[in-house]
């Protein structure tokens, strides 16, 4: 099969060897991918991953190494996190974080940038008929959103604050403006606040945050992708507030723990999410993906669909594998 | 009135203006006065305080400046946080963060090393005849462990760390004893664990920590007042296990992030706590204090008190008024 090869470039090949489902596994053949900030770490190095790369994808199941066949020749999207489904953590829900997860294009486990993959079909959600190829994939990064909504309780009157006009930050508020929260959305770019402030989202521009708003906000989330964005967090946070980390800061940082403790704050980690109400959300069209799509490129031009994804004002680049 | 100074070294003074109480205040003659960790960093500069400090007292309400005379010549102890009881954090009930706040002996008002200090009569509490005065002493860093109950849920289920064997430390494991859930208390002082050890609560050396313990906690807590601990407990707490800090750390300290986003980290300040459960478990006899008092000295001795709290094996050294 065609497979892009991640090892700090990107090769495109042709004879890439066909995956096996595994027993409980599913064939998928990838209907459309997306790019991630984390594929572009992972060219950089991250996870130390070669191999094909990838993980925000919509595909059809062309075969099942099971005998529960109901997914055969359905349009799904798939959790990322592979897990064994038989450890201690597996068995207490916690499958995202189990140890011998692999991880679809991340960590042992070739991902979506080829024409077919493999998941566990208990990862596999059938995409409704409302949502197209297009939405479906982002899937997996509004997931990433509706993890923060899993994990602590926004509640209706409380005054929020979002950190970082990336993809990620974005789809963090249109997923939090469910809960009525009133929402302050920060970033440095006016044309990508603009998808937010279409959906009565208030935005400010990083350098006009004065130093009045200083501990006004119940919560921040940090999704700057830098470590500037986690001392203005602490900064923004009221006491007994909460901040919520989903940028993965590769290096050591340093935090004023002192006025954690003093106004008892708290600080949580955020990272993958559940499918199920992400992609119910788009069945709904509760929230609109649309506007995050810059371009769709075809296989052969992922090497291009890398370099668009990395310019200015750019949003989600999508390989479209339809025509392979 | 006599009380003792604190700018770089203990002055000890006989004629220091003897308080009065404003509107809605109590002036309260100290009974028994407790020497805390924080004291002696007041004494080396921390937040900046000059004047007179301490903050663990039991006193006698001697006059009331009130319509309200409920309190007077109760014994009592006291929250150390004097609110404004009018802002916006006060209406929501965070009386702890009122911005406007005043703290005994450590910001803004003098504190309880003096013959009469007052405070807020709503900020009092009477002490049952159960307790004695070296217990009531021991309300307000019993208090301080309590707040860890008020702010998280530990679970009867959970596998709790305590790390540090100071008095706080030694508190906290007491106090998330109530709950019946399995804790290891890590430290390095073999005859301060046995207060720990003779309430059935395991323990265990610093030297002797295994990697295999490594990311099995659902709670660990913090109390060591070093850096290394946060890093200790980084390592020991579960995937979306909590980190509970309770020690202020001066420096900035440089924290893995990386790993508390991909783990989905908890971390929670905690510090001062609610005055009435801990009142309610001395006077019930559920926690016992009394082996955490090394020495009692009379006031004239303030300064040979604050060179024993130093010593090793040293836990509370308590300033018995009564004498005066």
């Amino acid at each position: 099969m065609k497979a892009a090869i991640f090892n700090k470039n990107i090769e495109l090949v042709n004879d890439y060897k066909k995956p096996e489902p595994k027993k409980g596994e599913a064939l998928i053949k990838v209907l459309m991918a997306g790019i991630c900030n984390t594929d572009i770490e992972i060219l950089k190095g991250y996870m130390g991953f070669k191999g094909i790369a990838g993980h925000e994808f919509v595909g059809e199941v062309v075969e099942i190494n099971d005998a529960d066949q109901t997914l055969l020749n359905k349009r799904v999207v798939g959790d990322i996190n592979a897990a064994c489904y038989q450890c201690k953590d597996c068995m207490s829900g916690n499958f995202h974080h189990c140890p011998n997860r692999s991880v679809l294009g991340i960590f042992n486990r070739d991902g979506c940038f080829a024409q077919y993959l493999t998941l566990p079909i208990k990862n596999l959600l059938e995409v409704p008929d409302a949502v197209t190829d297009e939405s479906a994939v982002l899937v997996e990064p509004l997931a990433a959103a509706f993890e923060i909504l899993d994990q602590i309780h926004i509640k209706p009157t409380d005054r929020v604050a979002v950190l970082g006009d990336g993809k990620l930050g974005l789809l963090i508020s249109l997923t939090l403006n469910l809960t009525q929260a009133d929402i302050l959305h920060i970033g440095k770019h006016s044309e990508k606040l603009k998808i937010v402030e279409n959906e009565q989202i208030s935005t400010l521009l990083l350098n006009d945050v004065q130093s009045e708003m200083n501990k006004s906000f119940d919560v921040v989330v940090e999704a700057t992708g830098s470590v500037s964005g986690v001392g203005l967090a602490q900064n923004l946070v009221k006491p007994k507030g909460t901040i919520v980390l989903k940028s993965t800061l590769a290096d050591n940082t340093k935090l004023n723990l002192a006025s954690i403790v003093i106004d008892e704050i708290k600080i949580i980690g955020s990272r993958c999410g559940p499918f199920k109400p992400a992609l119910k959300t788009l069945a709904e069209n509760k929230i609109n993906v649309k506007p995050f799509v810059s371009k769709v490129f075809g296989f052969d031009q992922i090497k291009e669909a890398f370099e668009c994804s990395q310019r200015k004002n750019v949003l989600k680049v999508l390989i479209d594998f339809k025509e392979e």
